[in-house]
């Protein structure tokens, strides 16, 4: 894989905060930032993945990676990712959700080269299958550099109510790809936002809809037009950066920090996407997961033949199909703790050094009932 | 209460380790060392509970009060009870079975004074009614200083396969006691080992048998001859210690680490009570349990209005009859770990410093399958 033509930048959004995964994820940690199927953080996983798109393993890929986020998550985002260049941290003042956030970084980009092609990535997702999902950006980048700002839209599974839906112009556009078939295009009629399960049945049948899954592919030139047309307010203040930018790197931060807090708060979907004519989509099957729940992480967590994700060394006595993870500092390896199930079932059991969490996995979606709870509280450190 | 005649001393069975309460209890920290029920450790209480029989919560009081235990529980058992006095303090140098431990202390004490009443009890036990408790043993002490070995038969609650049981002289024996009833002793005809579920049933449905709670009451010196009647080689053994005592105490703890670990391993019921005649038995209604297991700890555990007894501080969702019990120790009170519990029913959480047990209740006699499974693992730090 390589950018014959202009260069690739890939933008990952790693501002989120989340109570789904208490007690692993809290605000300052959130769920990007762990490594919920073990080894590296999700964020990592998500950057070492696009690498070849944008430049190879070296420090020219990593050159092109770009991580929007948060003040607080500043120094643990640096340390999962240690290959990005300082001056490609997008810090935002405020969060004002994703229109302003990708705005900023298109025109960025756009001074360095408009264009460029910025392919925007959630941090926090799961793909199986890299190489599929590689093509898919390739097919996305040359819909992208044709003009088109194009999404990916994830062929679904079921009748999802939590996601937003894409519907592909073209019978057929959501079914699935012949094996190696070559990824394609297809034109944008509408984003939906989340539907009733009555409606997300019928999209499923229909075979025109795709799941929304937050990625986005486009010249950096292309998305301010299309922020100029349809969010005039956030293009003057991307303009007024521009402008402080000319001045220098001291006046582009303070302006910043003075603009960026007064941006509207806007997602891209509502604020570009669903107003743009000539929006491309690109059919993905590359065995996507958003890592909705405790439930969805032991789905894709190696298992032994009873069911059981756990750590190395646990006593699993009758026990079957539960989930555990032991986030917990060890001094040294020869302290380690034992975990012991005995005789049950179908459990979520996280430890970490101020929280012990168990639940069902079916009702692994009521955790941040805990979240509430704990705010109600006052015991606001342990969320 | 008083003693108007011959002193009571109280010797407290104290060497016992066990797996039942895994993680809680370790080999170097037995049941009997756990606040399971909340508070102070369970021999503290019973300890305690024992004062006034014996002179009083002041230094007479406990000054009759006696330990025995292995050397490897010394230090958290005098902790545990700093008010015994060291040379009540009877370590024994090898684990021999309770006939050779309570022939030793009464040896001891006979030497003080052979009319001196001893009253044996485990250290592991509750007692929910102690003023009726006390009356019991006060009336069992009455009877031993009349001459006879008695003990304390427990009424039956259920056909319990897990205690031995004691058969009484005369029908109803065993029929609960009308309110303020005074305690009266009966004549033993049999003690019985654990019976079958059949005989059990049996038992309990005659009106005439009594659990073996292993307390036994009884002057220094009956006890002393019984044991030469009925276990001639400890009778021996208990001799050289005393003849080595009347040259001081080196020459006595000499022989003790010399004799103890060669006297005849064998329970104090099998060895004599068997086969002692005119055995007495007290029948208890005292609220008494064995605290068998994280079951039985929950029963007696203060719990909310859903069943749960935990930690103050956790949190819990939907959670019914849940037991949770969190001995880790903690730096601080504003340092306290959150226990979330959600939509869970009826299991067993402990956590300690080095191990979590999730068990649900009514499968709690298999924790000691995960300390058989720790042991062939050579993890026996961790039992």
């Amino acid at each position: 894989m390589s950018s014959t033509e202009t260069p690739v930048h890939v933008l990952i959004l790693a501002g989120g905060a989340g109570t789904r995964f208490w007690p692993a994820s809290r605000a300052a940690r959130p769920k990007q930032l762990l490594p919920l199927l073990g080894g590296e953080p999700l964020i990592t996983a998500t950057a070492r993945r696009v690498l070849p798109l944008c430049g190879g393993a070296g420090s020219a890929g990593w050159e092109r990676i770009w991580i929007a986020t948060g003040q607080h998550l500043v120094a643990p985002t640096r340390a999962a990712l240690p290959g990005v260049s300082e001056r490609r941290l997008l810090v935002e003042p405020a969060p004002r959700n994703t229109a302003p956030c990708i705005g900023w970084a298109a025109a960025t980009i756009a001074r360095e080269d408009p264009e460029a092609v910025v392919v925007v990535l959630p941090s926090d997702h799961h793909i199986a299958d890299v190489p599929r999902f590689l093509e898919v950006l390739e097919a996305a980048v040359a819909s992208a550099r044709g003009g088109a700002i194009t999404t990916i839209g994830i062929r679904p599974t079921h009748p999802e109510t939590g996601f937003g839906y894409i519907e592909a112009d073209g019978a057929g556009s959501a079914a699935p790809a012949a094996p190696g078939a070559p990824a394609t295009p297809r034109r944008v009629l509408r984003f939906v936002e989340k539907p009733s399960r009555e409606r997300a049945e019928e999209f499923v049948a229909s075979g025109r809809f795709l799941w929304n899954a937050g990625m986005f592919i486009f010249r950096a030139g292309d998305m301010r037009a299309a922020i100029r047309a349809h969010l005039p307010a956030l293009a003057e203040g991307l303009d007024e950066i521009d402008r402080a930018a000319a001045r220098g790197a001291a006046a582009e931060a303070d302006a910043v920090l003075r603009v960026f807090p007064r941006l509207p708060a806007v997602s891209v979907d509502h604020g570009v996407m669903e107003h743009v004519a000539g929006l491309a989509v690109v059919p993905g099957d590359f065995g996507w997961s958003d890592l909705g729940s405790w439930q969805s992480a032991w789905e894709l967590a190696e298992k032994d033949e009873r069911g059981n994700s756990a750590p190395a060394g646990s006593v699993l006595v009758d026990a079957q199909g539960n989930h555990v993870v032991d986030l917990r500092a060890r001094p040294a390896p020869d302290d380690r703790r034992v975990i012991a199930l005995v005789g049950v079932e179908g459990l979520v059991v996280v430890e970490t050094d101020d929280a012990l969490l168990i639940v069902p996995r079916d009702r692994a979606q009521d955790v941040k009932r805990v979240v509430d709870e704990l705010k109600a509280r006052g015991q606001g450190r342990h969320t």
